[in-house]
């Protein structure tokens, strides 16, 4: 197994895992209650009664019943791994009345930051959901924000999501503005930001639109399209993701509207909406073949109007586009 | 200020909060990303530049920009509390380079168990929402349960729900055997378990509804209803947490289901879906005025059918049912 490898390179001997992703991504079963996946030469996953039938039938990792974590530790020896996201109430009762060595890894979040052809279709089937849904949705100007959301998270369901990856985000007039406005009940304006993705067999999509109206949210439309673009092209293996988000920020910047655009550049996406590594100023993990990642700069005009253009790629040789759907929507 | 009254009960001179939910309690502001709460005498906000104006406009408590936790660090002193929630990656960042004396202190939480009255009108808001948008829902046997789920989330949107508070569960058929099912594609046959709630100004509502048709469907729910009544007729200030769980418990055991009740009867709501105290065998916690507790008893016939009732209490001096709509729903 590839985790065990790693385990070697990091020096840890038992991998004790409990975020419900690392799960899911290691047995192919997420749990829905406490679970303990304990990684040493023979992989066991420790799961309750309540979950016990589902992770029997869909485990990859043989199954025993989570009795009690005090029973456990009396498995666990040698230099033992932990998850940065464990929290600090369970760090304490695991190392109660037992002497532990102890350090934090993240080695499984490093293995998901390279896509599987298995999780790259799951993504891509949520990305297709998500797109169709999209272009099912009416964007009448009698609607609010918020019918609009809820009419493209109830058509991501009925084709095949099992429900939005994220709350989805309907900001329209001046409340395009606001890089996380969700929805209100306001009728359409313009511009419209939408923000929104599918969950599919518990794999992510994330896709930001933006229909516009006048020829000033054009004029800036299409600097932010051109820096979406810049992104993607200097997106390819080898370089830092820190690189990538420069190639975005530096055409905004040139335009003037450096200080507008107020986030990162994009993130990688997978079983969680938002992964590492990030294309952000101070990220330098090496992009490398295989990440699935979102480009989405934006430039936001306080009390005025915004404008942000996402689009999920895939890293082959370049940045492969995985949407389908035009960055200009013409409604 | 309450909170400061319970950190001298503690000899807690600092406390940090980080979890979203206890920084939107005391703030009445919700993060989108990270932001640390500092409460010594004087509670400051620390948020992050994209959520600036909306903690200005929204924040009860002083906001400032949230620069570095190394910065933020210095401005700690004495005996520092933390909430269990807090991973041990910032916990590990928190203690680099400093000498810090911590403790982990549920506070927030244990007042977050008592509702004000405000908080009770967002839950009983949410309530109606939810219980409206499943009364506008056709239960027509050529739908699928996802369709089903996914027509009562837009219900729920429409009539004014954020979202759904949880993964709605919509199970049919043998898979009402399963407590924790959430949708399939398969049409719908009888009984149906419908578990859903709305979120409403960031708080939860959870109901669940068995819809039977054969005469041993009814003998089973009407085991469970009796069950449920038992526990709702135990709850007032006073009581422990485990002894509303065993008049469930005792009911069912009575009939000779006890084996066939795999989960806990309830636990409370808010904020969160899942709050302390909760109605199980091992919670000791007493019974207070102002708590709001679900009772949720049970039975699941393996590979057969179940049947679950769910209703939302509020503790005054008695245990008041917050739902209107009956248990039994006749269609």
């Amino acid at each position: 197994m590839k985790i065990i490898d790693e385990m070697q390179k990091e020096d840890i001997d038992t991998l004790l895992i409990l975020n419900f992703n690392n799960i899911d991504y290691l047995a192919g079963f997420r749990p829905s209650a406490s679970s303990i996946l304990i990684v040493k030469d023979e992989p066991v996953l420790f799961t309750n009664q309540m979950d016990m039938e589902d992770a029997l039938l869909n485990s990859k990792i043989p199954v025993e019943e989570l009795k009690s974590l005090k029973e456990l530790k009396k498995s666990l020896n040698g230099t033992i791994g932990l998850e940065s996201s464990m929290n600090i109430q369970t760090f304490e009762n695991l190392k109660k009345d037992v002497s532990l060595e102890t350090k934090i890894t993240d080695i499984v979040e490093r293995m998901r930051s390279i896509k599987t052809n298995e999780e790259l279709k799951n993504i891509e089937k949520a990305l297709e959901i998500a797109e169709e849904a999209f272009k099912s949705t009416e964007f009448d100007n009698n609607k609010t924000e918020n019918e609009i959301a809820a009419e493209i998270e109830y058509n991501m369901r009925l084709k095949g999501a099992k429900k939005a990856s994220f709350d989805t985000i309907v900001a329209s007039g001046k409340r395009s503005s606001l890089p996380h406005a969700d929805v209100s009940s306001n009728t359409l304006q313009r511009p419209i930001v939408i923000d929104w993705g599918a969950l599919y067999n518990n794999y992510c999509s994330d896709t930001t639109r933006t229909i516009i109206q006048t020829e000033r949210h054009e004029e800036i439309f299409d600097i932010v399209l051109e820096a979406q673009k810049s992104a993607i092209a200097a997106i390819k293996p080898g370089v830092k993701a820190c690189e990538v988000d420069k190639a975005a920020r530096d055409v905004i910047t040139e335009y003037g509207y450096g200080e507008s655009f107020i986030h990162s550049t994009g993130h990688s996406v997978g079983l969680e909406i938002h992964e590492n590594p990030s294309l952000s100023k101070r990220d330098e993990t090496t992009i490398e073949k295989g990440m699935v990642i979102t480009v989405e700069p934006g430039i936001y005009l306080k009390d005025d109007f915004g404008v942000r253009i996402e689009d999920m790629i895939h890293v082959t040789n370049k940045g492969r586009v995985l949407n389908k759907l035009n960055a200009k929507i013409n409604i």
